[in-house]
Order: structure tokens, then C-alpha cells, then sequence
């Protein structure tokens, strides 16, 4: 039977993903009047006195909202905020069962910038943390900065920055298998959207050597027209070399290709035409830029790519369980890039990698333990 | 030990009420596949076809959003979104054990109308209801009638519709178990905010004779000046005779006095001022208007309050479980008020009433069941 129709008859079967659990018992009217009315009354009043109390004395301290327009859910573009709620019971289910963390699904109503912006304010009193998904770019970066600069909880877009750490984790296990180094890799990454600017962004954090991200109409460089803002930072701040071309043209003599784009839009020859055994991650979901055994036929001496079903899965649910619960046990209200290398050091460490085997797998409780306490060294912000 | 440190007790050790829980298996590779990635791209497509998939292929179909600004926090007022929570979080474990109903508290960051109507219309593809919760008058029926009008799921404000539909089973239970009627009773309501204002529409859609709502002022009758346009249109519709003049005044002659206002302002003297055996409905919290001895002494024949430790408790507890269930499972999205009435008496009619026992417990799963049956027999709306 396909994922496709398993998925569907166990959604159909549970209706859903998610339920509200009671942690506390209500078989009484003692029980009532201690949950609810009247005892209810003082606790009310303990928050009011303090607001900090409601991080102690309600759910607040554990709870993260997944906020998302439906706009560029998965692969599949923008269906709208419905069609978005499958995806987001699935990331509450994984932030649970990894981290402890309950997260609220809220798909809504609006693509306007503002209106989003003015929603998370909204929430804020009710939550530790807002988790922003498949919100589509350029939107997305506009969003982000401007919760990041008025809300007191911090905020996170996975798209973005669960994506980039986890490619960062990646190719610095890639480096370990093959003691090369950071500060001597040229990457291409090809797809300019939400995922692929962070990712950008994240790898010259980290020192790579050069860093070369490539759109639809060729690399971005410094001087290229009709770019949007987001695109002419990056074009600033990478390549170097000012390459201009397709990504054909970009990977020729690069060590190692990234794609956040479409299938099949890589070939044996451009993989041929990188820096002897190139590391290749072709990350398109559901179909890869190239499929593995492609990539190595042509040379490549690491492959991974996002699926769960073949080797090497470079998966962001690696990311976002840990980071909120380190952010929310220290009390961290910004993700600074030197935490983001902090957490794709941790995720990376949590395996001795080989070439078959790069990244730890969701399963692994280490994972999650080892990114709180790589946060733990950084103070409250 | 007192409530409110038994209460507070509870709230510190199990750090709120409510979690979510996964209601699928998480606990490999293969489950993973089913509830996300690749597998859930199917599900999120059979949502984009048809929009209605969402009420069975995620949660949404048993998803209620608890919105409240937390500016009429039970008898405690206006202390802001955080402090609500308890409250909300309260009514959430209520929904749970007795409806299965999944309510999630959304308390928020705005007291302005046109941004919580805003925010409810933001999450509505989230959820299949909306439970409005301590939002003070006159602002609350604003943002009600906007909310009924833009929205295509249910709305309801609690305050407002819970507290008149238990009154009026509890007047009903009165009238049963004395052998009187509806249409011969003279109803006095003091407390003209929410829920005082909802329970004198909904007596007088019951056809009591004569129903006479008072405020601080004193009673309302047509041609009072310096009403707002709610207690305006009270004022026409009810207080036949005209009265103008104080509580006290108005209360000579009545059959039945209902409190939502303050404790204490109900004195031996004005019960005893009333028609022969009179009901009385002291409902403030935490402390009733005239405790139950003294109404008594002063002639009551039946007493009930708010109060859970006291006999005959009116709560609205009784009513949004099974109410959001009924409307849910019968793809009901506008509460008429004969929907109301047929609400109050299938509470009213889920117990055997006596003077000393009037009112079911939240605890009788009758309750539940009887009111979904009464919404039964209207057709979705």
C-alpha cells in the first residue's frame, strides 16, 4: 500500500491527530472546585498580581503555537489554510512525543503581512513560543523580523531556520567522514526561497569557504537586476566571485550541491562537473533534485536527501523539538546565529557519522537532550 | 484547607490543566511516513479539493476555540488575557470529560472589538466552533452579532447564552416542582451586563408574564435616558407596567428574583416583600446576593446559586459541553433562540426535581445526551 493511502485511511480512522489530555482529575465536585470554580478565582488573581505566573500555573510554560497561511505547505504550494492543518497536527505530534512540548495548530485565514504579524500579538499571552510554517517567501522574512522585534516569546520559522540547521548538522557530519573542513567548501544551493536564503545565510555564519545561491534565472550576484530585498543581502554577502549563470555553470568545480528546489532538475554531467567527490543534497520533496545512486554514479562520495525511505534523511524534524525546549527551559527570546551553529553542532554529534549513515534519526532521544544543553550555555536574551 | 489554596496547589504541581495527546502512533519510521512526511502531501491535497474534509481528515471537527480577552474574568473583572487562562484552561478539561469536545484557550492581547472579531475570523478554518468567554458588556454583543454574521461555524458566548439557558432550566425546574407556569410569573433580574441582559431576552422568548431587568440606576423601562443601544432595546421589550424606581422597588410583587450582580444587596426584607413563596436565584460569585438561610426566612420557596457548595447549583456547566456537541454533530451554525429554550428544558428535564434538588450535576452524562438530542430535531442552519 502507498504512504499516500496509509496516510489517508489513518486520518480518516482518527480523525485527525491531536486531542486535548486533562492533566488533572474531574470525577467531583471537589475536583471541580479546585480546577474550576471557585478555587479557579485565586489562581487567576496570582497571574494578574505577576504575569510571569502564567508560565508556572497554566499550560503556558510547555505551549507553543505552529502558526501557518497554507501558502507553501510541503512541496505542494499554497492550498490554503485548511489543507495546511494535517501538516501542522504533525509537527504537534512530534513536538510531544520528542519534546513534551504541546503545540496548538493555527491555520488561518489571511496571506497579508500585517494581519499575520497582528495574530501572533494577538496570541502572545497565551504561549511560550510561536513556531511560524509554510509561510511562503519573501512574506515569510518580513513576518519573522518583525515578531522577532515586538514580542517577548521567542519565534522560529522551521521553513527557514529548521531547515538550515539541519543542513549545516549535514554537511558538517559530511566533514567529519572525510576530515574536510568547513572553511574550505564552496556550496551551491539551489532554490531561493524561505529555506534556501536561510540556509545561505547560516553557512557563511559558519565560515564556509564560499557560498553561491542560485534561483530560477541563474546565481545571485551582487549587481543582478529586479532582485527582491531579501535576495539582493544575500547577493551582497556571497559569491564572492561573482559567478553569473545557471546552476549548471554555478556548480562547475564546487564541493558540495544543495537543493531546496524541484525534482529532477540535476544531472549526472552537472554532478560530474563539481570538485572531486562532491557531498550532494538533494533535498526536494517528494522527488530529489537527482536520486542517489545518479549522484554517485556521477562521483559523489556523500548523498542525502530529504525522505524518510532512502539513506541519509536530512529532516528539520531533527530541529525544532530540541531547539523550543532549550529556548523554553533557559528562557532564550531570540535564536541568535551562533546558537543555530550551536544546534547543528549538537544534532551533528549526536552520531559518529558515516558516509550510509550521516544524521541521527528522530528516535533518538540524545538528539533532543544533547540540543538543550548545547542552549543551555548561552543566557537569556 | 480553602479552596483557593487547594486550588493553587494543584495549578503549581501539574503546571496548568490541559496538554495535547497524540492520537496516532509515533514510534518508528513507518508511523512517521503515515502522519507526515511523505504520506501526508495526500491528505493535505484531499483538503484542498473539498474544504469540508477538514472536519474529518484532522481534528477540526471536534476543535473548539475558548477566545477571551480577559476583561470580565468571573466575578473578578478586567485582569488581562494571561489571568484568564486558569478560567479557560478550567472550561477546556469541562468540554473534555464531558463532551469529548477539544477546546482550545486562545486569550488575547485586545480589548478592541473590531480586532477580536478580526482574530475570531482568522482562525475560523482551525476550528468548527467558537466559545466566547468572559468578555465584558456592552462590547461582548457587539462582537457576537459581527461574529454571527461573518462566520460560517458556530459562535457563543457563554456569559451571555450559558448562564440564560441554565436560569430558565432552573425557573422551568421551579415551576415543576410547584405546579406553576411559565406565563404567570413577574421575573425581576438584577445585573444588567452579559449574561443579565441574554437571561431577560431569553425569558421573554419563554413568554414569562412580566420580566423586569435592573441596574445600578434601578430598573430599565422605555424612555430611561442614558442607555446604551443594548439595554435600550431591553427596555422596550420588557417592563410592561413601566417601573421605574430601585431593586427594592421593583422587587414588590415578583415571583422570581434572579442575581448576576454583586453579593450581598438582597435583603430579608425585600424577599419578604415579594409575591407568596417566591424563587430566588442569587447567583453572584463568589458570594450570592442573600445567602439561602435568609431567602428562606424571609419566605423563598426554592433557592438556588452559583455556588457548587451550596445546594441547587445553577452552572453553566451544564450547558456548553453537551450545547457545542449538539451543534457540532448536527452541523448546526446559528443557536436560535428556540434551540435555547429546548436546551433549558432538556436540562431541566434531566432530573426529577425537588425543591431541595433542582438541578442535574455536571456529573450526570444524561445531561449531555439529552441536549443533543433536543438539537436533534432542528436541521442545520
Amino acid at each position: 500500500m502507498s504512504y499516500s493511502k496509509k496516510s489517508l485511511d489513518l486520518h480518516r480512522q482518527s480523525r485527525g491527530k491531536i486531542e486535548i489530555k486533562s492533566k488533572v482529575s474531574l470525577k467531583n465536585k471537589e475536583d471541580m472546585s479546585s480546577a474550576y470554580t471557585p478555587g479557579v478565582a485565586a489562581v487567576c488573581t496570582e497571574i494578574a498580581r505577576d504575569k510571569q505566573n502564567s508560565y508556572t500555573l497554566t499550560n503556558r510554560g510547555s505551549q507553543v503555537a505552529i502558526v501557518s497561511d497554507g501558502t507553501a505547505i510541503l512541496g505542494l504550494g499554497d492550498l490554503g489554510a485548511e489543507a495546511a492543518m494535517p501538516v501542522m497536527e504533525g509537527k504537534s505530534i512530534i513536538f510531544k512525543e520528542f519534546a513534551n512540548i504541546d503545540a496548538i495548530p493555527l491555520c488561518i485565514n489571511s496571506t497579508d503581512v500585517d494581519e499575520i504579524v497582528m495574530f501572533c500579538k494577538l496570541i502572545e499571552p497565551s504561549f511560550a513560543g510561536i513556531n511560524l510554517e509554510d509561510i511562503s517567501s519573501p512574506r515569510c522574512f518580513e513576518i519573522f523580523e518583525q515578531l522577532e522585534k515586538a514580542l517577548s516569546i521567542p519565534v522560529f520559522h522551521d521553513d527557514q531556520d529548521g531547515t538550515a540547521i539541519v543542513t549545516l548538522a549535514a554537511i558538517i557530519n559530511a566533514c567529519r567522514v572525510t576530515g574536510r573542513e568547513l572553511k574550505d567548501l564552496h556550496v551551491v544551493v539551489n532554490g531561493a526561497g524561505a529555506a534556501g536564503i536561510a540556509i545561505a545565510r547560516l553557512l557563511i555564519h559558519a565560515r564556509v569557504k564560499e557560498v553561491v545561491l542560485v534561483d530560477t534565472q541563474g546565481s545571485l550576484y551582487d549587481g543582478r537586476q529586479g532582485m527582491n530585498p531579501i535576495k539582493q543581502e544575500i547577493a551582497e554577502r556571497s559569491n564572492k566571485l561573482k559567478h553569473q549563470g545557471d546552476l549548471q555553470s554555478a556548480m562547475v568545480g564546487a564541493d558540495v550541491f544543495v537543493g531546496v528546489s524541484v525534482g529532477n532538475i540535476v544531472t549526472e554531467a552537472m554532478v560530474a562537473g563539481m570538485n572531486l567527490s562532491p557531498f550532494i543534497f538533494p533535498m526536494a520533496n517528494p522527488t530529489p533534485e537527482i536520486m542517489p545512486e545518479e549522484a554517485f554514479k556521477a562521483g559523489a562520495c556523500i548523498v542525502g536527501t530529504g525522505r524518510s525511505d532512502l539513506p541519509n534523511q536530512v529532516n528539520n524534524a531533527l530541529v525544532f523539538p530540541g531547539l523550543f525546549k532549550g529556548l523554553l527551559q533557559n528562557g532564550i527570546r531570540k535564536v541568535t546565529p551562533e546558537m543555530k551553529i550551536a544546534v547543528a553542532d549538537a544534532i551533528a554529534h549526536s552520531i559518529v557519522p558515516t558516509a550510509d549513515n550521516l544524521m541521527p534519526t528522530t528516535f533518538d532521544t540524545q538528539v533532543v537532550e544533547n540540543i538543550v544543553t548545547a542552549l543551555a550555555g548561552f543566557s537569556s536574551n
